[in-house]
């Protein structure tokens, strides 16, 4: 018996609880488990018509909207793989990442299409595949956990975008982990205010067909709409970046801590100091957690509890992942590794990072960092710089290979600055070719083409020569250390 | 990187909530999950000790006590596969699954072994395994899905007890399958009054170490101690067999059903008629399961708000277990297939019961029924007229077999009775060699030594012939006709 294979998720919730709410959305959008699974199946039919099969590979453009929904499962029904595109990203990063794909259709909103020009034949918006008739077929009933399910990029250490591929079986493991960390009620209502197109949002709507329970999907951020959603739809679990958590917490001003609400789940790994004393006073039950994007969300969580007991740390490795430091030094500081069901198995197609990366079934995360004598982690450095801003993240590598390829730049550094909206934002160090003048808008005007704008530096420094240790490895935090706090 | 392979459970636990209370039972005995690891650890060294390894089959023989339950976890920690004996067997039919699971050693109580005499020479009792040194090894941290963990023996259709083995992956997915169904709070605590040796109370085990649960294990039961604990515990979750809920609702009087009790889980399939309305005016949170050894306890489930809507249904195949009815009549009747990894792939050492019981990934029932358009299943005759008896099964053939084996018993044919208290208790219908005469206290006398004293038949019926059919099988509803209602 192939224990990998299990009735389609959404398919069973479907039979489980028909009338049970599924989904809720801006514009006052409502649908049952039977509801979206009769759309998505629908839609899935509408896909077939135009050639879409099992294995496919399918790129959505989108921000958050209930088709994304329905077009994602409507995948899931063919059995094609969904291709997730950060709709931030420039026409060079998404014509990189469809190639890098092999998707063979886009489906995307009217605006995105206008806005991108992509350069690919076969696209499609919501609103044509609506209109599409549907092909006279059978949606199928049964997925196996080892099928790929998802794709996405995440830049790492190199600064090429590495392909994720997510199997049923990592979302699965995913929502499993969750549940068992943060246990599931009848009244539970998951906000949703993350892009679809990051595992940390894509994994709440498994979440929901897993647990057959509903979630609410933001379309678009904004904090006052975000907080009267919180309080007319009872919100009991939130997934939040710190500028979200930042924003309800103004809103709310001297009011207190709705009572329905249960979990705030933070994704980034540490209570912002700025938000300490506020977390503690109204009782927030705030949740932090360290994941990526390579391990389907979260797999280590900071149980509130313990939120001011092991103030700084990640948290304990989710049941049933495992955790451990590898290489660690007297300090006990050594490379976070993970693994566990949830955690993919490789790159696609990527051999170089497939060895610098997985080991003897572990993930090495690049991350540094400890474990305390009761089990708690804590993470000391970010894997390659890593800059987090606003719940994005941004390799240096990244932007430092696109500032090298402008004529006239002879090395350039980039780190993170503190910023009190963002969290983080990356800054840049340059040096330029002897006998070179260039300005910072120059550099910025050919950034643009090449970086979402996320990733643009927000300050320039030209500086004669970058520090660099006796290996010759450019020493970042001399760099942070020059910057004004 | 294999998936099927995780941090054991206990081990995971102690790590991530070493201070979560963990089991409470009778005699103020309360242990957080740390302890719990730390006894159970300790416990498996003197295993070690005395020659135990990865693979040793150790039987229990054991009614509820704490001991039982380091001992399972000890046993885990080295890898022994655990054999669970009922306690109410006969000596012979010990001896026969003794050997049929190559148990090399039976860990008792004092009592058990003077009750018993058991002509096995690794005998232990709990007390004696107490004082034995421990080993100086490291017991394993991780577990595979893969491996056997359980072994029991269930009778079925040819009344041969066949070799259920559960591996971990069966008792993980039960558990989480639960999960999905029940949900989790911070405040569940389950209490376990049913016996450790079935798959219905060993699996509360389970779900206490992988939720991070406390449980509170009853080791005598007895209403009104029964009916103290749920209220000074604090209880949330019970797992009762039909006796059990009607005594506390006995016991309850006109008091309101407690509000803590958010779930009672009832074993067998339906709500008896008798309670049914009590059950509707306190509104008592009933989810009645439908379930076998073969599938790791409940399988299938009617949720509380089905209840009356669905009255007299079994529920549906839990999240992600799966069902069908094959080779159903006009009208949807047919044989009972489920699937799902919580189901166990074959019998041990079976041959033919495997060809018999399992097809193409589905384990074939035995049981008749339909699922109506809503997806509920309808269990309309029981596999091989089992027999529920207070919690136990009882399979006629094994009972018919034992009879036909006394000399002067020419046919016999057992059926269930209605009972009051016991759910139903098994009759016999006896057909004598001509010119032989035996007495009802001879035939008793005389099944002492061959059955377990629950399976005794309550009365004989001496008849002429038995109701046949075309096909020249016993038809026992016929023999039910004749029972007084």
């Amino acid at each position: 018996m192939d224990k990998e294979t299990m009735r389609h998720w959404l398919t069973k919730q479907a039979e489980l609880a028909p009338e049970q709410l599924a989904v809720e959305a801006d514009g006052h959008v409502s649908l049952t488990f039977l509801e979206l699974q009769t759309e998505s199946e629908a839609y899935a039919k509408k896909l077939v018509h135009i050639g879409v099969k099992k294995g496919t590979r399918v790129a959505m453009l989108a921000t958050n909207n209930v088709d994304f929904v329905r077009t994602v499962f409507a995948l899931s029904y063919v059995g094609a793989v969904v291709v997730l595109l950060n709709v931030r990203l420039t026409n060079e990063e998404l014509t990189y990442q469809l190639e890098q794909s092999k998707s063979e259709l886009v489906i995307t909103t009217e605006q995105l299409r206008e806005e991108k020009q992509l350069d690919i034949k076969k696209q499609l918006t919501f609103q044509e595949l609506r209109s599409l008739p549907e092909a006279n077929v059978t949606v199928r009933t049964e997925i196996s956990l080892a099928e790929p399910f998802t794709m996405m990029f995440t830049s790492g250490t190199t600064g090429k975008p590495k392909a994720v591929v997510h199997t049923y079986g990592n979302h699965w493991w995913s929502a499993i982990a969750s549940v068992l960390n943060l246990g599931l009620t009848d009244h539970d209502k998951w906000l949703l205010p993350l892009p679809l197109f990051h595992v940390g949002g894509l994994s709440i709507l498994f979440r929901s067909v897993i647990y057959g329970m509903p979630f609410y999907l933001v379309e678009r951020y904004e904090k006052c709409h975000v907080f009267d959603v919180i309080h007319e739809k009872e919100i009991t679990i939130a997934s939040f970046v710190t500028l979200m958590l930042r924003d309800f917490l103004e809103q709310l001003g001297d009011a207190p801590f709705p009572e329905h609400v249960r979990t705030i789940l933070l994704g980034g790994g540490s209570v912002p100091e700025t938000l300490l004393d506020e977390v503690r006073c109204k009782e927030v039950p705030l949740f932090l957690s360290y994941g990526m994007t390579e391990t389907s969300s979260q797999i280590v969580t900071l149980h509130k509890k313990d939120i001011f007991h092991k103030l700084g740390s990640a948290g304990k490795p989710l049941f049933p992942a495992q955790l451990k430091i590898a290489n660690d030094d007297e300090d006990g500081v050594g490379e976070i590794y993970v693994k566990g069901p949830m955690v993919i198995e490789r790159y696609a197609n990527d051999v170089s990072a497939n060895e610098k990366s997985f080991h003897d079934g572990w993930l090495k995360t690049g991350d540094l960092g400890y474990v305390d004598e009761d089990g708690f982690l804590f993470v000391v450095d970010r894997r390659s710089d890593l800059i987090i801003s606003g719940g994005e993240n941004i390799y240096p590598t990244e932007v430092e290979n696109a500032l090298m390829s402008i004529d006239g730049v002879s090395e350039a550094a980039v780190v993170g600055r503190n910023d009190e909206k963002w969290g983080q934002v990356p800054v840049a160090f340059i040096v330029l070719e002897v006998g070179t003048s260039l300005s910072e808008e120059k550099i910025k005007a050919q950034l643009a083409d090449k970086l979402a704008s996320y990733k643009l530096p927000r300050a320039f420094y030209f500086i004669d020569s970058l520090p660099r240790n006796a290996a010759n490895k450019v020493m970042r935090h001399k760099l942070k250390e020059r910057l004004v706090p």
